[in-house]
């Protein structure tokens, strides 16, 4: 028999868990939500917002007789946030989470809840915004959601973990944790690593005030101060918990910056339009993918 | 007397040329248009789309009797654009242009128009589609447009090329070529080169398929694919012109990230969260400024 998720518990809910939790009660009304902040504060946001059926203040109550608990705390939390869990979960609980980076996320899990279904799991969405008003219900719509069983998880919780996901409307893919790591190292840690970094670079030069870099920011810089903004709690855990791909990845950064670099103290002006027109054509795949919108300035006002 | 702006030549009929046209013709409809560009294609596009009031085939008989002359061409073109007007033009001819550069161009039209009125300008305003479809009447607005005039930029036309601007909807500063230079290459130059590095990095790894990258990109990195769609030939020129500012900056931004990939080695959890903390103000700031939406994630739909 198929299992059925007729009770979820979220812990932690913040604009991942708020959003799951808004989603699940446009799209599975049947399904009894129960949720967990370890802020007081983010529990009295959650219950004014009427998020869930329940807020509960302990860890370990809120998940008790859930067929589903998604740990929705940055991924250096979790190991805290499973130990508190752990005397209220049943043994045929399935045990899931939303952590950008799966390895480390597996492992903190598989120590702090040995016996238990774990299939760690991680949705490609999310927003600069941060906590329990920041979600909506449609953010996972047409977005991937990664899900890193290993050999030992049973085929009915990841079939039925799978199927929540997807209810929710994101598309699934299975892949292994380590393999994971790579492909966001690529492309959200790594991006977000750059943008973090230039964002900071520019607002300390001696030759051009912040200012001037507020006003003039329409020239491009703008667009990296949006993921610039992103929860700093919860990216200072990502590039630790990911930090072997990151740094993996940023060399290769630096290696092609180098090159560029080099094209343009050269004046090698073939080389640069050339790399140019390549990657003009990745935009193109990623509409074409329904992985962004065609609008231009992503639909920005004008 | 004030100089008034009566008829206008616009050199160069892409993104910005176009909009411009358009823009015109929306908010200063007594404005005579003329339009030319080096390419018998785009003329045709021009005149299809009724951007102008005439599209000429000649580059001096355009500018004949104009009272203001943008040249709206890559900055490496402009040598080559401002050479082929120079026999059309009057005397009294404000000639001015659109440049992300301004010192390599004011030289380059000091040179090729001696004699003449020129005061470079450059509408930070832009996106990352190009050719005269893409523009529309109001890309200028709210948006800043620099004017980089010299000693002897005669006062009225100065005032006649800042009237222009504003009717267009932009607001106008004033500064050097050279502070210019320095400000554009941390708000738009380096912006640029940083994702036009990383798209090639994302597309090139063996370890991660260009199809995961694409299918995974909402994760940040399809934010940077809209500036490294922008159109190469445009920005190989920029490169190439504000080599020194843009090398300058990029030497910064080296160091810091440096920085900032020393401490994801180190483990030092602080220093990441303290950087990640400055610069999510930033884009509030920016917000406040109206230089961008506050709708999340830039009010892409979900």
């Amino acid at each position: 028999m198929p299992r059925r998720i007729e009770r979820l518990a979220i812990i932690g809910l913040g604009l991942i868990g708020s959003s799951i939790a808004r989603a699940v009660k446009e799209r599975l009304p049947e399904v009894r939500v129960i949720g967990h902040d370890a802020s007081s504060d983010v529990r009295g946001t959650a219950r004014n917002l009427g998020l869930c059926d329940a807020v509960i203040d302990d860890a370990a109550d809120a998940v008790r007789d859930a067929d589903l608990v998604i740990l929705a705390v940055p991924v250096g939390g979790m190991a805290v946030a499973a130990s508190a869990i752990a005397p209220g979960l049943r043994e045929d609980t399935i045990i899931s989470d939303v952590g950008s980076s799966k390895a480390s996320v597996a492992e903190a899990l598989a120590r702090a809840l040995p016996g238990h279904i774990v299939i760690p799991a991680h949705p490609v969405a999310g927003t600069e915004n941060s906590g329990p008003a920041a979600g909506f219900a449609s953010l996972f719509d047409g977005r991937w959601c990664i899900v890193t069983p290993d050999a030992a998880s049973p085929a009915d919780a990841l079939a039925a973990l799978t199927g929540f996901w997807e209810a929710l409307g994101a598309k699934v893919d299975v892949m292994d944790a380590a393999h994971h790591d790579m492909v966001l190292a690529v492309t959200s840690h790594l991006p977000h690593l750059i943008a973090y970094t230039i964002v900071g670079t520019a607002s300390e030069l001696e030759e051009v005030t912040e200012s001037e870099v507020i006003k003039y920011s329409a020239g491009g810089f703008r667009d990296f101060t949006r993921i610039a903004a992103s929860d700093p709690v919860m990216w200072r855990d990502v590039f630790l918990a990911n930090k072997d791909a990151v740094l993996a990845t940023l060399q290769r950064f630096n290696e092609d910056l180098t090159v560029l670099q080099q094209a343009i103290r050269r004046g090698d002006a073939d080389k640069l339009e050339d790399w140019f027109t390549r990657t003009r054509a990745i935009r193109r795949s990623i509409i074409a993918e329904g992985q962004d919108d065609a609008a231009p300035d992503f639909g920005r006002k004008h």
